[in-house]
């Protein structure tokens, strides 16, 4: 599942999605450190539903936002950081995944995002909740559901299944997302 | 000064250098807002000499990268932020540049980077000092020098050029800096 191994310049990318407090930091967390420790280039995309920045009222980046920058760049030694409006979610994430499949990313973890997950076949969809009343909610009826189920609720569920969707208990059986995500477990 | 009157389709950059706590920062929050407020799109960097991270430390952006991430995304309503570590310096301007000229921004306000602003003869550079000492540490005896001297020291200069350079009083004559970036005012 190496670039070379894949043959195609392509990013995979794997959504983590679910409830509230349901794991998935945790979940997107130690997949982003079992690839990357594999000597895969990860990229990591946290989608957040409310208004926010990752600025710090205050710093000298935060006043020229305010002052009516529509692009805000920090520059330093072990950081470059691009702060702007988003555009379309949609053409955003398309363009994010051309440029780092350009710039040789083999995965792209995101948390959260499950509208846009769902508009994405090729991509590998972890679902994480913190009851079974939460998974019966959020597993679709129709064909295409989700890859896992793991974070809290997996620890709830006996057997390997639920509705179908292979549960995979976090964080005892945690290796196994990665043999999934990288091909190596069907 | 707008788009269609300068008809080529680039940015303007201003650097904003000089010494530590020379006022560097109020003149570029200073010429961001006003250019902002005439109705340019304006873009804003700010160079780190240090170590640095826009994040903060236990946000779950930051735990994606400390797992080893080369690329942190963070995707609100409000902002998309991109985070990670820089290339080439030049490089990176470079690529920096052209984005926002095919963005359609009309200026880039870059504090610091005073290396790289050496390099730009078509950006407008202006020099910040507190003391007299400072700017003649950093004018050159060359030809090409700044554009204007503005900032702390900008106040204890009497007359309107120092060492050839004219000297625009901050904050006093501060729409006098705004008028020579637009080329209204020779």
């Amino acid at each position: 599942m190496c670039r070379g191994m894949r043959g195609v310049e392509t990013t995979k990318t794997i959504f983590v999605v679910g409830t509230k407090n349901s794991g998935k930091t945790a979940v997107a967390e130690y997949i982003v450190r079992r690839l990357s420790e594999m000597g895969f280039r990860v990229g990591a995309l946290k989608h957040i539903h409310h208004e926010f920045t990752i600025d710090s009222e205050g710093k000298d980046t935060y006043r020229m936002r305010k002052a009516g920058a529509g692009l805000v760049v920090s520059f330093s030694p072990s950081e470059i950081a691009l702060l702007r409006p988003p555009g379309d979610p949609k053409e955003e994430f398309n363009e994010l995944s051309r440029k780092m499949a350009d710039d040789g990313f083999d995965f792209l973890v995101v948390e959260g995002f499950r509208v846009m997950s769902q508009d994405l076949p090729s991509a590998f969809r972890i679902l994480t909740c913190k009851t079974k009343a939460e998974l019966d909610s959020l597993i679709p009826a129709s064909t295409k559901t989700y890859d896992c189920i793991s974070g809290i609720v997996s620890t709830l569920i006996e057997g390997y299944r639920y509705r179908r969707v292979p549960v995979i208990r976090f964080p005892e059986q945690a290796e196994d997302l990665v043999r999934r995500i990288t091909g190596q477990l069907r």
